[in-house]
């Protein structure tokens, strides 16, 4: 492999040095008013008090788990055994992606207070791209640290497969936090926040008396930014380890090309990604939508430049392996290629397609929102066969994926073409966290009581923040599957199976299993939110209650906006508890007792359903949300209309359906996966 | 083989002549007055206004299906090509199901107002007893044609598998348009009379004024007499038709024994049936549940002796077949004696989880219910999160089923355990069939204007429809799980393949695809049942215009219940077509262009989100509907509260998911699979 292996680490020391940059210009940036500074280091605090507290317990599960894997480590002997080395490797991709996570918030929430000042004093241009770069800070740390994290490791344990798994698996431990738990907080702060203010206490949003405001912005930004940031991570370290785990399985090329040309790739794309940030800004009165546009279409164009490159220079002589049928077949570096950019694709127009379905510029959503006209129920059934309608083409298109993927470059081929979709993380990330800072920047607008001409920009930027928070949901949930079909790919190649045959009982009950799991952690999920925004409840009524003058607005008197985060992350860090211990046990479990066939069968059957009712969730809960906001545009009668109150009903039906339930089957799919890959030599 | 197997259709003959002797005895009933008499003529004419217009369409369907198996059949030849003689077997299966359909359609409506005047002349035991005949009829017709129709072509066809798999595809081709069609339909109708009958012009349920009266009540008996009817026919000769084909292909049995037992266990099953029907009966205030489950437990005790008199009887011998591993293994009668009976076990035990978690008596209705305090959308999500955990028992259940009889007799087993599962059918469609014969008889007893006292016993038989309905669901959706499965199993005998390896990635692919089609199936579904009430409303709409006098109720004004019965199946049977045609084309265009490896994933991909959406929705469905029932009891404020609009917006929602998409994914899996087994020969 020679010296090349070391660009990759450097490019993820590039992308942190970009992060640097971009972060010195946005603190040199004004926060305006004493009253937009104030309400601005509250969501900060809170965001760090959510980060804070959820610390506490992620070091208690890193811990189990370091001794557990060392354990077994010392315990098991021989070929293949699991190698105590594995649990410096988790403990080095859990600290690389809460590193990226806290940075990232650390960030966002400085860049909100910016945004909504830039809109004030400069105009929209000058907002955007503070919001922009806000997010680009997340995007260069996730990609910085996992590339940065991940080539570390790998030159550290030379390359040993069973060892850097490791590092995938801390990365998965992180995310399920950060989704999970962030998912339940998140929208347990929001509803919360909702109906004791807005229906109990009939004050409008974001209004500073409700204690829960505070805790329900700090909630866009642990959903959307940490929680958001944490599943990319996963997925492009997943991605990168599966291609090295079977570049060296497979032995591919005679000096390790095999695993230098995916780290070369993430290299690539991190550049292709910085270069493509520079293309971002608007003209005033212009749409920042197009901007963003242009900035991640360059920044395809230019990765998929560079993957040419590197599949002509570092797999020249191609390679030899058997298929599925036992079969020897050649393939040459232009059908890597070929694989990686067909990855690449799905993965633009999966969000694409995510984009048709829940925006209000399309059918779909104009249908659910007539649909309002009729009542609740017909929007609900009509939401509801939105969502199911929608899984059909990013199936086929995965389907399409897959297929071409195998044809051009074999097993090998999948897993590069998970690299493929996920070479521009970098800016699928900075244009995604845009999203929640735009829509914090909105609130503080609001809050501090800024001129409606302000709110009007950040409004505009705002709704291309729920486009592209549609889009990155899609890219999430795609490139979710595909990782968790290369690590897949990369477990059976670990546990040295050569056939999971359906045929045989135990693999049909995996199938059943496995398939039902997702079902089962939705369940969970959604009444997580149900109990935990039922502790947010009661504590703001307790501030109403006991803080005199706090529902009046008198001068001068607080709510307690740190109680209120801190009780939700509480109750969601415990609600967290059963899913996550479901999503690690079961795949170590029946990998034990039913065996690596049976696990085999259980984790298709997760990926499978995990996938299609991640889409359904997502998209129905996004459709929904913006059919409302389609009629309280004025359509159908508009706010305040018996089609409004059916709409905001679909809305909050929604909320879990999107943010929590729906993204925590990402990570399910993908750690149940990389679980069963980390402990594979035990399963023999 | 010998004459045992004469056994099989005389015990159909037996079935049709105890149906015959329960209809004397019904028609020999009184029918009330004139009033009456008038009314259930009304939906007696409806019902066989929509049979008629569901068979000219089934016709050139069934004709169809006929040219095409025929031609394929004659221009195919050699070892193992699809024979003509199919599309013999298939018309004959088509014409049993279709029969005994119209036999139970036409009991049923006539045991309704019959069963309105026991209860206001005789009392409960009365009423129970005639509602349960009218039931038992449907349920005889079912098990008496199936196995009748069966043994003939079994005996005609000389036992070759490949021709009788048509009785199955026949079975399955009427079930699609019971299930799916008849689901639009009902649902249509409900929704169409209640959103202009009660919302419109306010006028309450079941009033005489609304023209959609009828075509409501119509729908209740093509729901869940002739659809429920049409798919356990379908799972009954199913599981019987793969337990005959893997008996022969495996060669169990020197004689043909393989085959003679499920024939002969079917038999049996009548016979305990039949005597189960003779303990249902109840005193006057007594509990019509527990006299039914008398009757459900002695069927079913006497149904497992006969098991084990066949299995020590004919399967004395034992055999020996090769597992999955390929390595020969010996299973004795007693083996099969298990498997059988876990099947018989798994069916009756699914059916209690469904009324755990659908019935009003225990904690996750009466949690839904709670959850309507807040109003629409917790209601919603927390019937969406009961229904989505509600999965995980079934499936346990379904594993440990799939274990045991593989464990205890082969792949032989999982048959029998199907065979086992369905032997008690002529019960439990008895049971089933008895619901929407109360649920009418209260119809007419309201619209007939009959004491308060004859509404109460009606009201307590319905009560007790609800239960049996959930029961009999989810005994439909286990049973249509463990025939596809068996189905499938006999469909990779008959395509000669040892392996469906999940490592190919034409399988992945084939799972991925075969995962979202009954997403998308209820996605087109659920769209279906939204149009076909539109045009229903228009036609209510139009005669409340154009009908003179007919909204104020004037003497001798008559809505035309005729033609909204009649635009209500047109519509239906409309849209019924693009989800038929995906389920009958799918399977075949797969087989031929990806192959019978990917079609085997594909089948496997649809059983399992196929089984898994099916318990949700119907659970989530069952479990609203019985949410609001018991707020309309007085809890939570009772009827007219904001609780109660809650829940009726989630009783509205869970229609068509309980009613039609759910349980149309009943004869997806099972259709597919017989697809794939009937045109095998031409996938080699």
């Amino acid at each position: 492999m020679g010296s090349l292996v070391f660009l990759a680490p450097i490019a993820g020391v590039l992308a942190l040095c970009f992060a640097i940059y971009l972060i010195s210009r946005i603190t040199k940036m004004d926060e305006g008013s004493e009253r937009m500074k104030e309400i601005a280091a509250a969501i900060h605090s809170g965001a760090m008090a959510f980060l804070k507290r959820q610390y506490r317990t992620l070091i208690i599960f890193v811990l189990i788990i370091i001794v557990i894997i060392s354990v077994i480590g010392l315990v098991t002997t021989g070929e293949g055994s699991l190698k105590p080395e594995t649990a410096i490797a988790f403990a080095v991709g859990a600290f690389c992606s809460i590193l990226a996570g806290n940075i990232g918030m650390r960030i966002a929430t400085r860049a909100n207070v910016r945004t909504a000042n830039a809109a004030y004093t400069s105009g929209l241009n000058k907002a955007l791209n503070c919001a922009f770069s806000g997010g680009a800070v997340m995007g260069m740390s996730v990609v910085g640290l996992g590339l940065l994290g991940l080539g570390v490791v790998v030159l550290i344990f030379n390359n040993d497969s069973s060892i850097i798994n490791g590092f995938s698996f801390g990365a998965s431990s992180v995310a399920l936090f950060g989704r999970v738990g962030g998912g339940i907080y998140t929208k347990a702060a929001d509803v919360g926040a909702d109906l004791v203010g807005k229906v109990e206490a009939g004050i409008p949003e974001d209004d500073p008396r409700n204690p829960a405001t505070v805790a329900d912005n700090v909630g866009d930004n642990v959903g959307d930014v940490a929680g958001m940031g944490s599943d990319l991570f996963e997925s492009y370290v997943g991605s990168l380890i599966a291609a090295i785990a079977l570049g060296s399985s497979l032995g591919i090329g005679a000096n390790g090309e095999g695993m230098l040309a995916p780290l070369m790739i993430a290299a690539i794309g991190i550049v292709a990604s910085i270069l493509g940030t520079f293309f971002v800004s608007a003209k005033e009165g212009g749409n920042p939508q197009k901007s963003l546009n242009r900035g991640n279409i360059i920044a395809t164009a230019l990765a998929i430049i560079g993957i040419f490159v590197v599949c002509f220079t570092v797999l020249q002589s191609g390679y030899s392996v058997e298929n599925a049928a036992g079969v020897l077949k050649t393939y040459s570096w232009l059908g890597v290629f070929g694989a990686t950019v067909a990855g690449l694709l799905v993965g633009y127009l999966i969000g694409n397609v995510t984009e048709y379905y829940t925006s209000a510029q399309y059918k779909p959503v104009q249908k659910i929102a007539k649909s309002c006209e009729t009542g609740t129920a017909t929007n609900v059934i009509a939401g509801v066969a939105t969502g199911m309608g929608s899984t059909a083409i990013p199936i086929i298109l995965v389907v399409i994926g897959i297929i071409a993927a195998y044809q051009f470059a074999g097993l090998y081929g999948i897993a590069m073409a998970a690299v493929g979709m996920l070479s521009t993380t970098g800016m699928v990330v900075a244009v995604d966290a845009y999203g929640p800072i735009s829509d914090n920047a909105g609130g503080i607008a609001e809050m501090s009581k800024l001129p409606h001409e302000v709110r009007e920009i950040t409004d505009k930027l705002d709704s291309v923040g729920n486009t592209t928070a549609a889009i990155g949901k899609g890219f999430a949930i795609g490139s979710a599957a595909l990782t968790a079909l290369a690590l897949f790919t990369a477990y059976t190649q670990a546990v040295g199976i050569k056939s999971i045959n359906i045929l045989d009982p135990v693999v049909i009950v995996g199938l059943f299993i496995g398939g039902m799991l997702p079902f089962l952690f939705c369940s969970l999920t959604m009444n997580s939110v149900g109990r935990a925004a039922q502790s947010m409840i009661e504590e703001v009524r307790r501030q109403f209650r006991e803080i005199a003058g706090l529902l009046e607005g008198k001068e001068g008197v607080k709510a307690d906006y740190a109680r209120c985060v801190d009780i939700s992350c509480k109750a969601a860090l415990k609600e967290m508890i059963l899913p996550s211990v479901m999503a690690v046990l079961v795949p170590i479990f029946v990998g034990l007792v039913l065996g690596p066939e049976c696990l085999g069968g259980v984790l298709c059957g997760t990926l499978v359903t995990g996938f299609l009712l991640a889409i359904f969730l997502a998209n129905s809960g996004g459709a929904w949300d913006n059919a409302k906001k389609y009629i309280e545009e004025g359509h159908y009668g508009g706010k305040g209309s018996p089609a409004h109150e059916a709409g905001v009903n679909g809305d909050t039906i929604g909320d879990p359906f999107k943010d929590t339930s729906g993204p925590s089957l990402n990570i399910l799919i993908k750690l149940m996966t990389i679980i069963a890959l980390v402990f594979a030599p035990i399963f023999m």
